[in-house]
């Protein structure tokens, strides 16, 4: 490069630099206004998410931008981005208390991950939270006197038993609620151990999302739901949306979505460490589509296996889902021993068309989600 | 909601509209001034990827946003995604030309997704570039006459047939590369079939990518580098990062990372279909992990059968690989089947030893992309 591009480039380099200085300007300016959004909100109970309004504004914005000759997707993009930091700020203020008379609230496992989450959700809600954890059962008969719900949050292997042989003498009134990642089970427990108001909840996400915003939480409904429905309002002013679901319809999808993905993913992880995979190199020659794969294998491995070996384990019917997979993988690996190049695409195309629309759309979305996952590699 | 919670809501939001359209004047003005780098560059022949100063500029925004009391990984998100909407604008310049006096580029398969893109890259770059597909092999050898290179990019089980038989009376000064997804046969077969210089790429993303900016492209030196050095220069410039390699070396890497990362989502898909998934309902209960890996499923349903039977079928070492994997898959199922929790948590924690420090980096890389399709999400 010689002087002359290097001062040309030097110029527009501070220019730019500018022009984001006045980004970072006018990403305050938003977050303030956001955060008294979210304040007037507070105050009238009002869920934090509010997708029409969401959809309408983007509608908005999208159209001036094609205006301006913007690709519409940016802006989207961006307020998209601004809109999850201002859900993350949402819990400084705090959210409307639906249930002001209920009484205490006692999380049992309220020293898991997911139990410290929703401490912290129903805090800020303004509800008295106390947490009963394994050493404590002494003290818990005294907690549950004062209690106006029970939610349960413990490892699926010792759920059901604890819910028998603990649970089983709260006050009446009081209602009786667990977020174990499977149903039917759980619930048919609690229904017999307590006869009061029963509601089984899965949070469909991880304990390290920083806002409920968007999030789902699935409802399998158990008795007296007139006398939990404020619990369902809390839960959508956090921003989550609620999916009302059969414990077995829910167990069932379950099955497919969590066991079976989840040994799937282990037996991958198992793989490459058998096979003594460089890492190093794989990542090099990685695209972005197998970074974010290989990103998805190691995340199960940075988290408690005991997690993974409860959410395996606990149902019978991911064993049959899973012996099924693998004699699909083993009809498929015939094809390849046999070299037969013609079946293997027209297992495929089937594949394919039992997608159907499904196919189009997964590939735009997953271009998106390269996209971003490409913007974030550096040198 | 009362009438003045609407009113203060409205007023807010107006505001907010306010900024966002504000947003939308600095977006516009920061394509323009890095367009104007762009055209300084181009000029110029420097590369449109510049680490360096992208790193220094993304460290000085961090520090004012903390400065600001904002997220730093808000103006981070934010610059990224703004720089990858000016790579995609990059193209509209055109590129420098690094080698002037070359002659003619026949690109042999022009008409597949990746010989179109490779076909625009170049003419963007100033070159002449000619096309052979299936049924042009009449008028080839009088467009290889005036080749200063011949770039392959075909089905992988065709490739070297296609090299051997069509390619090997190339003038003796004529460049000799390929874009195959396995680099030691065609790499041989090149060999063989020419005298002159010849050299294997992989470009290492998919032909729907917008921009080559931060993409990779393998490359493994077959003969007479310095008479190609310019063509790997050229793709520099086009932003991508080079990555040399042995193609044995390579091979193998691709063996883990593409056969049997593809079967085994290509089996995973087969399954969803003989189990009759019910697609809407597993959406609906998904988590945003879910719903990524289901979309990488269908992404694959989305694509041309062939592309992937011919990725699967090309290597006979991936059939080992795909049999260790079944193996691996069998004795993990075993211990399911016995009800064997601690040995699954055992084996578990080996693995995560053995992801060492990835597992983590993993993890953080992973829930970054989690909460951008959380994004992505609206009713």
């Amino acid at each position: 490069m010689n002087e002359k591009t290097t001062g040309e480039l030097e110029n527009l380099r501070d220019l730019i630099d500018g022009v984001d200085q006045q980004l970072l300007h006018l990403f305050r300016k938003r977050l303030d206004l956001v955060a008294q959004v979210g304040a007037v909100k507070h105050a009238a109970g009002v869920p934090i998410y509010a997708p029409q309004r969401e959809a309408a504004m983007l509608a908005k914005r999208r159209q001036e931008a094609v205006n301006m000759n913007i690709s519409p997707q940016l802006i989207e993009d961006v307020l998209r981005r601004l809109m999850r930091e201002s859900y993350l700020n949402e819990k400084d203020v705090g959210f409307k208390q639906v249930k002001t008379d209920l009484g205490d609230i006692v999380i049992v496992g309220g020293q898991g991950q997911l139990g410290q989450l929703f401490t912290q959700m129903l805090t800020l809600s303004g509800y008295q939270v106390k947490i009963v954890d394994k050493d404590d059962w002494q003290i818990a008969p005294s907690l549950f006197k004062n209690a106006g719900m029970v939610l349960v949050t413990i490892p699926i292997n010792v759920t059901c038993e604890v819910i028998r042989t603990q649970l089983n003498q709260l006050p009446q009134t009081c209602i009786l609620a667990d977020l174990t990642s499977i149903k039917e089970k759980p619930l048919l427990a609690m229904l017999e151990a307590h006869k009061g108001p029963v509601v089984g909840l899965h949070p469909m996400f991880g304990p390290d999302v920083g806002s409920l915003a968007k999030q789902v939480v699935v409802v399998c409904h158990g008795r007296d739901s007139h006398r939990y429905e404020w619990l369902l309002e809390q839960i959508k002013i956090w921003g989550a949306r609620i999916v009302e679901a059969k414990a077995q319809k829910h167990d069932n999808a379950m099955q497919l979505v969590q066991a079976m993905r989840h040994f799937s993913t282990f037996v991958y992880g198992l793989n490459l460490c058998k096979e003594q995979a460089d890492l190093d190199n794989l990542l090099q020659f990685s695209s972005p589509i197998y970074r974010l794969e290989l990103a998805m294998v190691g995340r199960l491995f940075a988290q408690d296996p005991n997690l993974y070996a409860d959410i395996i384990f606990a149902q019978e019917g991911s064993l049959n889902a899973i012996s099924d997979y693998i004699d699909n993988y083993q009809s498929a690996l015939s094809l390849l021993k046999a070299g037969d190049r013609q079946a293997f695409i027209e297992q495929f195309s089937q594949v394919s068309e039992w997608f159907g629309d499904f196919a189009p759309q997964f590939q735009s979305e997953s271009r998106a989600m390269l996209q971003s996952v490409n913007d974030m590699k550096h040198d």
